[in-house]
């Protein structure tokens, strides 16, 4: 649980969707990438503004693919895929990127990520992946680690600290439509715990905590797109100091699974 | 589902926090409280732009309140309170408001609430509201209604005519803390459907709507704060044209129950 280091809402808040940031490879390195594209939209970063990056990039930087030619694909996975129908090779994948299956239905396929993340097929994905036939891209390894190395190489290269948020699209129960959502963070406050905070009236919030870094996340992705607009990081000012934070985590947000009322 | 005027995701936004909008009464109407804050921030309304408005003022306007001192107590609802352990005159209120329940555990009361949201308490609400102890705030009606009759009588009040995003605050299965959710919504895109149209590398998007108005939603919904603040109006600038639309609404967010897999 997180505690914001002024506790206030922002005021004002711009995103801007960086255009122009090309194809990452294996280990290409994002911050130079994101260096570049901020000098040619004339923004001189600041320890007070957010990064918001696409997973993908995140994962494609890091190289975390899978070869669905070499996957051996086990029997469980066999009568996973039956009943999904999906590919058996694909399903194989995503049981080796989960540690428990939530529902498995024809074309759904929802589980719980090894990092504790629920979402559909453990975010393995072939959309927006080169060679997508043959290989498919995972999350990176842990998330909330990469935000802050990408924090780091930001303040290397630009000499700036500002906050990272590494987001993914996730479908949700009883809605239609993906939302962003944050699966890593550094930086920032991820989870603002306002219990015992007091309303206009001065009754005591009783249940008041706020998903801060996936309100970021899910404001972000509407400027992302998801299909060939190739705009893979949003810039945020006006967020921080407000929700600034040195060690909250993405996976503050993660609910315990004692917790839990939807397996 | 909607298809937007322009098939490309926004580029810059900038999301404003309304400051000085006074406590609502009944009956108050909303268009031009909005408009004198929107004069104090030297903001002159255009049609491209997002009026994202706190629920609780709409139904504090629309006088949306239910008295517990005349509550009549069910057996029914005396028994749901004696599982969740919350008053049953305020159970009472939530059941009535609710088409089913869908989890009663000690201090957890989530239901289907007849507009189709599934939500903890059927959005009934003690916080932020003046004598919190006789009396709870309900949902509007109608938010869809309420949004599109916010959008003409700004028109009138100020020639413009902005969309319109009314928002409350859900938990989420898995995840920890509050996010801001589109209930009702007037001249924008809610749900992208992106179905059919390729990525970067010619490969046809599957399975990608993108809740739009929950993001939107989402993202006001960190400058609104929860608690003391009283900014309940978030005007954004920069998410139209690209999102901008006539007929859809906020309940076509809604999952139909037949494809609902966490009853």
């Amino acid at each position: 649980m997180n505690t914001p280091f002024r506790t206030s809402s922002p005021g004002t808040v711009t995103l801007t969707a960086l255009a122009g940031i090309p194809e990452v490879t294996p280990h290409t390195p994002l911050a130079p990438l994101i260096a570049a594209a901020l000098e040619r939209h004339a923004l001189a970063l600041q320890d007070d503004d957010v990064l918001i990056v696409c997973q993908k990039i995140v994962s494609k930087s890091e190289a975390c693919y899978a070869n669905l030619a070499e996957v051996e694909v086990s029997t469980r996975a066999r009568e996973v895929a039956a009943r999904c129908l999906k590919d058996p090779r694909l399903v194989e994948v995503i049981l080796r990127e989960s540690a428990e299956v939530i529902r498995c239905e024809p074309h759904v396929l929802i589980v719980r990520h090894r990092l504790g993340l629920v979402m559909a097929n453990a975010g393995v994905d072939q959309s927006n992946v080169a060679d997508s036939d043959s290989r498919v891209l995972l999350l990176p390894r842990d998330p909330d680690a990469s935000a802050a190395r990408l924090r780091v190489a930001l303040s290397k290269t630009l000499g700036s600290s500002p906050a990272v948020v590494i987001t993914d699209t996730f479908g949700r129960p009883w809605r239609r439509g993906v939302c962003g959502t944050a699966i890593g963070a550094a930086g920032l406050v991820t989870l603002w715990d306002r219990r015992g905070e007091r309303d206009r009236f001065g009754r005591e919030l009783k249940v008041t905590q706020v998903a801060v870094a996936d309100g970021i996340a899910a404001a972000a992705t509407l400027l992302m797109g998801e299909a060939a607009e190739g705009r893979p990081v949003v810039f945020a000012r006006g967020l921080l100091p407000a929700y600034r934070h040195e060690t909250a985590r993405a996976s503050d947000l993660l609910r315990p699974v004692a917790e839990d009322l939807f397996r």
